[in-house]
């Protein structure tokens, strides 16, 4: 037992639940990230060389050079990656968070959100649709190209004056009340979109003098697909992770994320080390004509909302997920419950109506996660060996890469 | 066992679940309801003599002819009623139900919901906003009377005109979304008037071409209140019920509603008959300030709902409403689990996620309701002795206009 563990563990868990998500603006990657050049292309998870990655990881990567013009061929792409022409690197290293592969180019919009009670940022970019074919599930086609050039060009820019005109949008309130409608954030963004959207209604109203027909696109992008706050809620959750990061001798796991080979975690006081380990288990429901052995891991930082108290860890107010993901609301309750084991504390501002409005279980201690021998249950979408989304479901992470990370603890802080 | 009677009920169920409400129009009552004159005044609840007419049931009437322009005082208006100059009849007759005392007028906007599957038309008027004091709730001044105006001048001409460029609102898809969303769509609204806004938004952008302050007030109404679709949900359900109204040997509650003396149940089979009991047993949760001996009764028709499975027959669907009106979700399971056993089936098209989506029990059946001794369950707001809504909570219907039912039930038809 260690007190100095429990006060940073504590402070950790203040700052994931103080945390104060603000939509302040939504720019193309190069210009909200100075540091980011025109010929960079991020990718999800821990670093990783060129040629290891695979599979729709890579496509993925391919696809966002062709798409962002800084090659014509596949082939000439990838000789221009290894060439260094173009560079590959991680989207964490920008405070950005990627979606199953993540791919971010330079011209391509991002959410900029702030944690007003830190001040820090962090960036998403934009859901690409409902289509299953997308860049972030290792797809690049015209209809892809197409519909990545609709949210650049229309959604966007709408959603940009919108907000500029509504002076921010806060995302806290939001979330603590979509968490009553059925969401829980990962998985689920339902409500979260619609009240998302009836924050800006006012907005709209006044941008819409400027052209109607491109707002009801931009409605259309909030309120038909079902996801799109799901990159808001990525946003959010990464400004709440990053602000506890860095606190000596806190064991909370301050970022979760994966490559197209390994599954890999982040701790607050263990500076910027990603302890790694193999893939997660899938308790997937795949969608009708797929079946397991397409399941493909092409990258994921999404879980970065597991690591702040959301998605699996709140799985108990999101019943309708059965329908989608699988597993009955029975089995949600035990598995939401078991998650308390290993954490910190409980949310003071997320709060699951079944279980009594008790707070969400909020920071991950890799030391209880080794102790109890139970690994986090995280909410995520599953893609295919040949690209595309088909399905969803549930995956427990491997014990793997907590085991290092408690063993590297112990060294760094001679803690038992 | 009456065969008779099970074809019966199962056409009741299945018109109750086929019902297709949609909003089709905006109209002052007396243009909806050509045998509306201007100088009636419509209140809930099974019919009643003036002076039987007590409490805050009685003030809102008399509210309702001042407001109406009928009289210019409380005491001329008695007169003018006693006198038959303003005549005072009940909602049910014109199609219309009734939330609490449920006073409509002339000039009042009603919403028009015409069930595609039957032809059929309901209507009810228009929440009056969130401040307590509301002329359904017994109290009429100056407040009320603005914002009762600002409801007829404002927000429903603006509805009116979205409503009209988007050629009808389907209502049931909402209520079936909403279900899944934390709503049972009696005590809590709040997905369901989100939806709706979603629905209406693209129609409202061009509505705000004439005037954008006027629609911005309109999306205040339809998602600040979170009680603005529970009007729509009472004319779906008045619309459902209705179509499920007259069919021979249905031992199916067709509508349930209470004034300030009495509850009353119609029943399918029964024709136009009330069926009249005691009022509700109250398991309320209050406003902080109030206490049970303020508790008191001014009519309500909003139970439709429930007779047509949901609000209390939906209540599993909604976990958030505990801290709105008290118990536990698992109180709240047991009660909508109960309602099964005095039904005549599930609803085919109303699910709730958590129960694996199943059907929301629907159809209350007179005979079921007596053999078993439950009786049905109803989530509603709280008036106060002096006016206003002072709190929520679930009532049990007392069980002696169903034995009445029961009873005209077997002398009709000589079931045993």
């Amino acid at each position: 037992m260690s007190t100095r563990r429990e006060r940073a563990n504590n402070e950790a868990l203040r700052r994931l639940c103080a945390a104060d998500p603000i939509l302040i603006d939504i720019l193309p990657a190069q210009e909200a990230l100075p540091e980011l050049d025109a010929a960079t292309i991020l990718t999800s998870g821990p670093p990783i060389p060129w040629e290891s990655l695979e599979g729709g990881q890579r496509n993925a990567v391919i696809g966002g050079a062709l798409f962002e013009g800084l090659a014509r061929t596949a082939r000439e792409a990838e000789e221009k990656i290894v060439g260094g022409e173009i560079r590959v690197a991680p989207c964490s290293q920008f405070g950005c968070v990627g979606s199953l592969a993540g791919i971010y180019t330079a011209s391509m919009p991002v959410l900029v959100v702030k944690n007003a009670e830190r001040g820090n940022l962090a960036y998403c970019n934009f859901y690409e649709g409902t289509n299953p074919r997308r860049l972030n599930y290792g797809v690049y086609d015209e209809g892809v190209r197409e519909r990545l050039l609709h949210v650049q060009d229309v959604v966007a820019p709408v959603i940009r004056e919108a907000v500029a005109a509504a002076g921010g949008i806060a995302l806290k309130p939001i979330m603590q009340r979509a968490l009553h409608m059925g969401d829980e954030l990962h998985s689920r963004n339902t409500a979260a979109s619609l009240l998302f959207a009836r924050e800006l209604f006012p907005s709209l109203l006044k941008v819409a003098a400027t052209g109607r027909e491109r707002v009801e696109a931009a409605i259309r992008a909030i309120t038909a697909d079902h996801y799109f706050f799901l990159r808001l809620s990525m946003a959010a959750a990464k400004s709440a992770a990053d602000a506890a990061h860095g606190i000596e001798h806190s064991s909370v796991v301050s970022a979760m994320g994966f490559n197209c080979r390994e599954f890999a975690i982040r701790v607050s006081g263990l500076g910027d080390e990603w302890f790694i380990g193999p893939h997660p288990v899938v308790e997937a429901k795949l969608f009708a004509g797929h079946t397991t052995e397409e399941i493909s891991w092409m990258g994921g930082e999404s879980v970065i909302i597991e690591t702040t108290g959301l998605g699996g860890f709140a799985q108990a107010a999101a019943f309708p997920l059965q329908s989608y993901q699988g597993g009955s609301a029975e089995a949600m309750v035990a598995n939401n419950l078991a998650m308390y084991d290993i954490v910190v504390g409980e949310h003071s501002d997320f709060r699951i109506p079944f279980l009594a409005y008790r707070g969400t279980p909020t920071g991950i201690d890799v030391l209880k996660v080794v102790e109890s021998g139970r690994t986090p249950i995280m909410d995520i979408g599953i893609a295919g060996r040949d690209g595309g989304q088909i399905g969803a479901g549930l995956v427990r992470a491997h014990i793997g890469c907590f085991e290092r990370a408690a063993a590297a603890y112990r060294r760094s802080y001679d803690a038992t």
